[in-house]
């Protein structure tokens, strides 16, 4: 990727002051891949203490709204129209890794699904899965 | 509602850090609904300024699974199994407000909906829809 | 609605030889609903003797495919982006009722909603909710 | 597999009446994946000539609610709670092959997804996925 299309993800991705809220850090960007990861911190759990659904499903969006925006022009953003999560089990452990792939790149619709994984004690559990559809916008 | 089936939403709700986080507020709880505000706050944003679908989603997920635990035996909770958001507009403005209600409840799977609009200068825009699954588990 | 825009939607779904072979009939149209019902057949069943979700399925998406339609100008089609189904009870009857409606119409993707329902000794079973996103495209 | 493993699934599928009217094949059953094959019948058409949007769903929904049942004891049966369905392109060619898979096995819960090919002239093109949950009810 060139430097350009690697900034407009950088730059974007520090703009979300969520993410940031969230300490969520840009770790892969690949043409048509990106993964997000973050923390769970003390302000993100749920009510049995582990991860919130909210954290999952942020960083699960934005890897996949990002791994789109990887196959489009530079003068395009994304927004997620829809996607659904599946969850398969609890936010346990240290931190979680989400991980954005395009399934179907497009001028008007891009189709996108993520995976999520937990890390605890440096194991990895997959938590949830998604499917979802992206709208390239003019930037 | 019993106040010990009020206390039940009350305190997971306040065991949420999340929601905490987010500035979440439970603002109604009746039997088969959950309505939930949330400031737009600055560390809650996307790129463009707008609320984050991850607020979006929070709130909608929380209000619809506490609107499914309105209806479950005191000794149970609930968690999400799966959810599906469309995003209708932007979250633009001072707040955001979920309503989540119950379609079917049931003692293995609950199905519910939820609608969250952005609240502008008095206004209120239908946001967000989504319709997903809730699963009782013990307490 | 005028003739034009009725005849566009009784033409397209003429058309559609699936739902000939499903015996589904459109039983009403007006701006943002449309209603289409079909009998459970001997030939759409699914192992336990219910209705196919594949028949719960097929007519909610087409009610709510041609509810998105009825809001588009007269040269275009609609074509299904994406749609969930959550399905809440057997197809247990005679036939089977969906009900598409838009909740957010647009020139570039319209968010949709159906029900469907079952008839069996005259009384009514709500069995599926379906939230989707139709794309218009050029007839 | 076992036989009786096999012939669960094998009976099931012949049960379903709508996957004879769909015309309808279990070509592969391994524990955890499951292929359905089906032609695109002059019955079971869109109105521009494709395939049916709920040919695709019914095969993709059966090719992956068999594949959760080969992980399930035998005294069981499936049933979908949920599924959603992206349709990435037109069901263009002479016959649509559905594969689906286990991606969480579970006693209350099996997530699933499903791939739906068409194929063109020898040519295979991915058509739709799908992200669903199954739940399991005694036989």
């Amino acid at each position: 990727m060139t430097p350009e299309a690697l900034a407009r993800i950088t730059d974007s991705f520090a703009a979300q002051t969520m993410m940031q809220t969230l300490g969520a850090e840009l770790t892969e960007i690949t043409p048509g891949l990106v993964r997000i990861t973050a923390p769970i911190l003390p302000g993100t759990r749920q009510q049995q203490g582990f991860g919130h659904a909210g954290l999952t499903f942020s960083i699960g969006d934005s890897a996949a709204g990002y791994a789109a925006l990887t196959m489009l022009p530079l003068n395009m953003e994304v927004v997620t129209a829809e996607i659904k999560i599946n969850l398969l089990a609890p936010a346990r452990g240290d931190r979680l890794i989400a991980t954005g792939q395009v399934i179907k790149p497009g001028k008007r619709l891009s189709v996108v699904t993520a995976e999520v994984h937990a890390e605890h004690d440096g194991q990895q559990t997959l938590i949830a899965i998604l499917q979802g559809t992206m709208v390239p916008v003019p930037r």
